[in-house]
């Protein structure tokens, strides 16, 4: 199987995604909010690529059993109920809830990837359970680093290093037959150069940096724990669930413990 | 200076671009052969996006003195004098004349590229008169890798490999201030990784392997020579020409001793 990367979502499309088998990363912070509310019992999440589209879609929700949550500039979206923190997305909070979630580039690249054959969404936080499902599937697989979607700066180094992570887990398994591509070479060593310590990692990125300054620096935290949320948000129909087999039963009847972050 | 990097030019446009401070690369092949050529005394390059804007300007121009060079799929294009393999750029051949540039990822960040405040083209072959030129400017800068625009690839790792060697070379003269970030961090991880033999790691990228495949295998040795082509292409107006003080007089006049490759 060939595993390739893209290291930023900004040139891609929906119909150059259709079919394909895709993991989408965000590790800062997207990729460890979904996990997070799903695993606390959340009944999907609804990706949304802007404000409007959340606008418009939750009007013809209720309102009781849906959430919107997402950011701009890393803060709460006003009219929201929940910002992009995964602390936010508590089990009280989110439990038995429809999320429809808008984010800057996370929920962007989960948007443009929503024809993909396959749809998972990893972090750090996840990365046993997007392996695994790798290894079963047994198929190409392309990593979307969300990245950065404003300006000339695309590239996100937490997300070319979890990319990196992932393919280095796979490599390992000697069983494993996986074809490389140029990116997904530079993944590995960029992982094998800033993976020794995930949160440093975190705390020099420019990303990082600035949600240090906004005052969301505990969330670094949360997000640079390997397989500290060990579930596989999986894309079915138009939607983010947990997958069936992954930890819980179906999160949607049977939620997993809560995992309190 | 902050000194930034794009590991595409797939999204970039030309009002993102302007006024900035550039360096466009692509190491394998069109920054190496648009140096071999100015260094063998071609008038100046103009540096297109597609075809058709070859075809319309060549149209306007005195055929004795313009050549039409470039590529798809590495191939010369049909009607086109010149390829875009450097061998083919012999003083012989290209002393005096307007080069009308056509290539796939090169030319196109080029003229993606016409609006900024500074545009220079590196790759290995100039890579000293790259980075002399960027420590006498004293500005930021954006290193453009051109790349790959086909499809879903847009990551080519002999451009993020140069990249890094010039950031690696900036960083190492340490009256130079110089600002970082994930981008320049990682390109500078890269070509820690893979820059020990730079044909070595030509051979194995995926272009590189392209070209062996199609019998263009020998472009490889001359793309990976560092500072075997010392000049300075250099955006004045709407082409690139050689840099006055870069090596020769001036290139229109004065050709410098050309380059046999």
């Amino acid at each position: 199987m060939r595993i390739d990367v893209s290291f930023s979502s900004n040139h891609l499309d929906e119909l150059q995604l259709r079919d394909r088998n895709v993991v989408v990363v965000d590790v800062l912070r997207a990729s460890t909010t979904v996990a997070t509310a799903l695993a606390n019992g959340s009944r999907e999440i609804i990706p949304v690529a802007s404000i409007e589209s959340a606008v418009k879609i939750s009007g013809s929700l209720f309102g009781e059993v849906t959430l919107r949550g997402g950011e701009r500039n890393g803060k709460i979206i006003e009219g929201f109920n929940l910002g992009n923190s995964p602390r936010e997305y508590t089990e009280a909070t989110v439990r038995g809830k429809s999320i429809i979630f808008c984010t800057t580039n996370g929920s962007v690249a989960m948007s443009r990837s929503r024809y993909a054959r396959r749809l998972v969404v990893g972090g750090f936080v996840n990365m046993s359970a997007v392996v695994n499902f790798i290894k079963e599937e047994q198929s190409d697989f392309l990593i979307i680093c969300a990245g950065k979607s404003n300006g000339l700066r695309s590239f996100s180094i937490e997300d070319a290093v979890c990319a990196g992570m992932m393919i280095s887990e796979l490599t390992k398994d000697k069983g494993q037959d996986v074809e490389l591509t140029d990116s997904s070479r530079a993944a590995i060593a960029l992982f094998k150069t800033f993976g020794r310590s995930i949160l440093k990692m975190l705390k020099t990125s420019d990303h990082g940096q600035y949600l240090e300054e906004i005052g969301m620096g505990e969330d670094l935290k949360i997000c640079a724990e390997i397989d500290s949320i060990p579930v596989l948000p999986f894309q079915q129909g138009t939607v983010i669930k947990l997958r069936r087999d992954s930890g819980s039963a179906d999160a949607t009847t049977e939620p997993q413990a809560a995992v309190n972050v």
